[in-house]
């Protein structure tokens, strides 16, 4: 069996004995560390296996143009391309099986690139001071199943304390490459599913019992911002056999901002990869805010509908769901033939846009509704129900679809 | 060798398959899995180890009495105090070896709960999908070195993709348990300090050196909030055998909110354990903001100082200071003879609390100073020196006490 290698991420200007320490204690269960250099400006104080100038040269960069970006800030966004585009190529090589990081702010940041670039299961652990207090995961946690240990101290040099805290680590790691798995379950069919609130009850009652009576396993993922990556990369992963996007408001996020922007490539993984997709405009009309930005200049006069303290939905204009609906046919346009549905709930895209409630939109789904009329690619199918989207019968209608799509898909 | 036994953490009414799966891989390692029901409602789907009326009971309340108190936020509160309660005690009784813990929104507040019973360096890992996206770290990670990994997906039951988590995250804590630890180093002196960036520059020019080149082991903590009860905790837990408080920003914040609100134990650990303590009055003359909440009506008129574009410090006034003293003097009191030394740097307590700076708080500083020198018990060292906090005179008197007593501790 080849010997497991663990790559351990690092600024070695700064955090190189740290890193020199992570590899012998590596070394010291018969796997190999192999040392990516992170720094910028400083020489590393420990002989890296990957030097900054190849991280730097991973993403097309080199160090001394970063430096020539004249703000620090600058020139580590370059490192973070590096670094994620690095781990990236030692995957697909092959020549790492599990990812240690440490560092400080912004050390944390390239940890996740770093940590972003591997796929599901793979063992990744950063170990950081950030990782507490008013610190958002997403410093550290990008779209996968990445771990953070909080350091309590700073990363400052060996010493008693951070020696235990890198030997409990180093453990982890350890133990999950050679962690026991459960016996594989015989091949199961995997369906991943886009969701917020706003449209969840149809899901639950009617499209999960129908997707799990036919054997599927049926993962949902709140369309927050976080949830449709996660999907996506999933579905680059292999994992999922079928999508329903039945929450978009990520794609909203990514024109107007708010709680639900996500990244740039939102849906597009089931597009490229071929995996059947059932799409449904859910949650297009609005965009979702935090309640306190919810109450800007730039939304007075619009409907709004305060849904907890914490987030506030405002109506969008027709201009605002245009560029919507846009972005979805751009995206979806590129499905190739038999392997992508659109399904229309006329009557309305989320649970307050509909006949009489506070977010109905008639002039903005009419907008959405044209645009993927007028510009949908014939090879997509396109089906239009007199129902609003949590109406029983269009979600019955979404789960038959998908059933079609991955049952020819067999 | 004592068969080595993992507490797991999980609500049992909605979660029990999961913490099922969770002990029975723990088992095939050859060690015990101990489940904990944190759940209130329902009946547990597994027989726990520890029942869901013992957690309660732990904390002095009934599962009745939880529900008794008609809103679910106060029922989980009293779940969070039992779950907190039995962790301390399965580990005082020697139960417990690490900890595992499962949970969304509600399940992650219960999981810190638990890991933050834990001592440093005990394993503790949590899984949930809370860890991800703009969701604080503190939702999960408390005062110690607790680790949290992110699920991608929902934990709603075992299936493919849970499995393989679950097993990872056994294989870590199980690798955990088994790490190889590095040889001890010879008896180390470790002293922790508590700083703030305002007051920072002589603890790095004097204080550490002058501590360092005695062969102390210094750690320094940022008065954040988090900084100073990881501290504590640290001194709890016999490692530290000198403290010098030279930020006490938090007592500012337990009094007044802002950014360096924290635990309300803060600072007494070395007094409860004699710990010899070297307390500055340092940052107590002004409170911590965001910059958005400094702008805030009640602090019109008041001196300010813009730190970046996250922080704005605030003068407090004369009668704010008094109090932040008066809780001050109430902690340092309970101090065993010996064991504490309060200096007082006359000419101001933080970079900008300086004559001719943007907080100078002359009122302030002399309210706390008067308390300081009204109440502080007798058999409490004080010195004054005509000095600002920030000179290197005072830094080296700061050094030179906490020597002094390290040394006489001996």
């Amino acid at each position: 069996m080849k010997e497991k290698t663990v790559a351990i991420i690092a600024t070695c200007d700064t955090k190189g004995n740290e890193a020199n320490y992570l590899r012998e204690r590596v070394r010291s269960y018969g796997m190999q560390g192999l040392i990516v250099d992170c720094g910028i400006l400083k020489d590393p104080t420990v002989v890296p296996d990957i030097s900054k100038h190849e991280v730097a040269a991973a993403a097309g960069h080199t160090i001394e143009s970063l430096i020539a970006r004249g703000s620090r800030g600058a020139a580590v966004d370059g490192m973070i391309e590096g670094v994620g585009a690095m781990v990236s190529k030692l995957y697909s090589e092959n020549r790492i099986d599990a990812l240690i990081a440490i560092g400080g702010a912004e050390g944390a940041l390239l940890a996740r690139a770093a940590m972003d670039a591997l796929p599901l299961f793979m063992p990744k652990l950063t170990l950081s001071p950030v990782a507490s207090g008013s610190h958002k995961f997403d410093e550290i946690i990008g779209y996968n199943d990445a771990m953070a240990m909080h350091t309590v101290v700073d990363i400052l040099g060996i010493n008693s304390i951070s020696k235990r805290l890198f030997d409990n680590a180093v453990g982890a790691i350890v133990g999950m490459l050679n962690a026991k798995l459960a016996p594989e379950t015989e091949k199961v069919v995997r369906i991943g599913i886009t969701a917020a609130g706003t449209v969840t009850p149809p899901l639950v009652k009617i499209v999960l019992p129908m997707l799990e009576k036919k054997g599927y396993e049926v993962y949902s993922f709140h369309s927050n911002g976080v949830g449709g990556p996660c999907m996506d990369n999933l579905v680059n992963g292999g994992y999922f056999q079928g999508v329903i996007e039945y929450s978009l408001s990520e794609l909203v996020g990514n024109l107007y901002g708010g709680l639900h922007k996500s990244r740039p490539d939102r849906m597009e993984a089931a597009i490229e990869a071929g995996v059947p997709l059932v799409a449904v405009p859910g949650v297009t009309s609005v965009v979702v805010l935090s309640t306190a930005d919810a109450q800007a200049p730039a939304y007075e006069g619009r409907k709004k509908y305060y849904h907890n303290r914490e987030i506030t939905l405002v109506s969008l204009t027709e201009e605002e769901c245009l560029a919507v609906a846009n972005s979805f046919v751009d995206k979806i346009n590129r499905a190739k033939p038999g392997k992508a549905t659109v399904l229309l709930p006329l009557n309305g895209f989320s649970s307050q846009d509909k006949e009489g409630c506070a977010l109905e939109n008639v002039p903005g789904r009419n907008a959405i509704l044209n645009v993927i009329r007028e510009r949908l690619a014939p090879h997509i199918r396109m089906i239009e129900f007199p129902y609003h989207i949590n109406d029983d019968e269009f979600a019955l209608a979404t789960a038959n679809e998908l059933l079609r799509m991955t049952q020819t898909d067999k």
